[in-house]
């Protein structure tokens, strides 16, 4: 598989380069982003989507414009503003503007820029390597002494992050330990982020996967044939509500109903303890077309139909079961909580100052 | 809009004239079933879906066996297997079958089925009115003293009828009553009967209606924007769990869950006293290609993905309100319960039979 996402230097750069992840699985196209605009366009577009991997791409785009000398608070405030509800793409572009201030901007901010953002890439894949180890040691504890049947919503694999990614790489553990029985991947309507990247991730890894649309997840549960559903998330609040792709709420709540664990993986630069609680997470709007029309241009719905495409829903903290994060596992309801996780007091990354902290 | 299936005489006939419901929205297109076999290949293609009218396909199958001259038992074994869950189907294959018996067959025979063909689809159209009237005044019990925000999933009006339907004849009595504020619809995956067929019905009259993707019916539930789900059903078993489309047992979760009345509306030959409960209900399972592909010869999952593709779920009857027949009103939880309503003791429709008894 391409990169998710690579930085290109002289002569084809200075670039940011995507994998299209509009054109999966059907082609591996690289999107190369020579200017801010064209990359804001891509994230709006979700060329590139998932938390963690937009912190990359907010990163990123602050040392482009940086290193062609573009007006980089502009761009900045262009970047942050793309898409409102995950909160690592504003913190991906203040790491990298901070970086280029602190230089005095020029073209020592530009390398100061370019090296916090490699700096972030890094921090990113190695979060994914400790969010896979404690989320598999989190579900050997609670499903033990036989193979597991995992349920995830969206994506949340390579696609999404520098490295492994969040739920997806929990997954990826599990299934490389040979305790993964089922993989239960949710559609993800509007977009199919789970026909298209997850499958298409499940597959090339080799692992056992069905897939479903995302109606058909209550009968599976009530059929006893999912032991845990897994998903990411776009932000996280104080109180450990969670906001994650539209139709996480529902199966929080089926699985509740059910008794099944619902565990939410991310790292703790998705946790933003300004916001105080899920009434305050902003959930973008996204346009009507894509319920109304199946592929561009081929309308399902009739003309002019008025349409409610909200990318995300928020989860109450009371129905989370855990929150898998690279310093560790926090638990809403019982201890320790979120914030504390991100305290510090756990096992840090390689910054000693706190990821989930909106800077 | 063309009728839902309507008989063509000679010499145009004997023919089953089908409103072909896969090519809507886009075309209004009849299809022409001059036999058995056409008319079971568009059963199972779905050109003709929905409880009541596959009761009213399967007698006027029948009909159009014995006006042809076939083997009218064999016919009748064919329309009933051609799909599993919806009880009318079989209760309508049986009651012509039983008409065409009783007069020994033969062209004395072939009328008497087209008779009861006609009569099913007379006291079809009876039941669609007499249920919008009992589920309108239940919904102004329920929800006193303001205009109602009602909840749907897949499509369950006059295409699935040979009147004006069952939970969508309730939503329309509503709508003429001028009590309607707005009908969410769920799109309803894989095979988009909400966009594609409910969006179409509520466009065509007038109701104020918004479109999303099942996933988001959650949050507009947890934000208070749904006073209502309405739902029909495919079968409804003696202990009241209720069969219907896919994507319903999560909304009856889900209502729960958020103290929202979840009401089933369907006709009494919808109920099926011989099937005790929610287990014995056999669960039709569809081909994969439709969640795998997007539209035919589109794929949108990987080549050779796995798919679980369940046409129906099961709600048990502790998270149902409320069934509306058209004898009345039975709560599942209270009295009368479905079996009581079913019994007769209510005031019935033309038909002295029991028309919930599987026949």
């Amino acid at each position: 598989m391409l990169p998710t996402l690579r930085w290109a230097e002289p002569p084809d750069g200075p670039a940011l380069v995507l994998l299209d992840q509009t054109r999966l699985p059907g082609a591996e196209v690289e999107l190369v982003c020579t200017e801010v605009p064209r990359l804001v366009e891509a994230i709006r577009a979700l060329a590139v989507r998932g938390a963690p991997v937009l912190g990359l791409a907010g990163a990123y785009g602050v040392a482009l414009a940086a290193a062609r000398g573009d007006d980089v608070a502009r761009a900045a405030r262009s970047l942050s503003d793309a898409r409102p509800t995950a909160v690592n793409l504003g913190y991906g572009v203040r790491r990298a503007l901070d970086a280029y201030r602190a230089v005095g901007g020029g073209p020592a901010g530009a390398s100061a820029a370019l090296a916090e953002a490699r700096a972030l890439h890094r921090e990113d894949a190695e979060a994914s390597e400790r969010m896979a180890a404690h989320g598999r040691e989190l579900l050997s504890g609670l499903l033990p002494g036989r193979p597991h049947r995992l349920l995830t919503h969206c994506n949340t694999g390579a696609l999404v992050s520098g490295g492994g990614g969040t739920a997806l790489a929990v997954v990826r553990a599990v299934h490389e330990s040979g305790e993964l029985e089922r993989l239960w991947v949710d559609e993800t309507r509007p977009l199919l982020q789970g026909a298209r990247l997850t499958a298409y991730e499940a597959a090339r890894e080799g692992m056992p996967y069905s897939l479903l649309a995302d109606g058909a997840a209550g009968s599976l549960l009530a059929a006893g044939q999912v032991d845990a559903v897994l998903i990411g998330a776009d932000r996280i609040a104080a109180d450990g509500s969670v906001a994650n792709k539209v139709g996480s709420y529902p199966l929080a709540v089926l699985a509740r109903h059910h008794g099944v664990p619902f565990v939410v993986v991310a790292p703790t630069t998705t946790v933003d303890l300004d916001t105080p609680d899920g009434g305050a997470i902003e959930i973008e709007q996204r346009p009507a077309h894509e319920v109304a029309e199946l592929i561009p241009g081929v309308p399902v719905a009739p003309a002019g139909a008025r349409v409610y495409n909200p990318a995300f829903d928020v989860t109450p903290a009371a129905l989370v079961t855990a929150v898998v994060t690279e310093r560790g596992v926090a638990s809403p309801v019982t201890a320790p909580n979120i914030a504390t996780v991100c305290s510090g007091s756990l096992p840090q990354t390689s910054r000693s100052g706190n990821g989930m902290m909106k800077a």
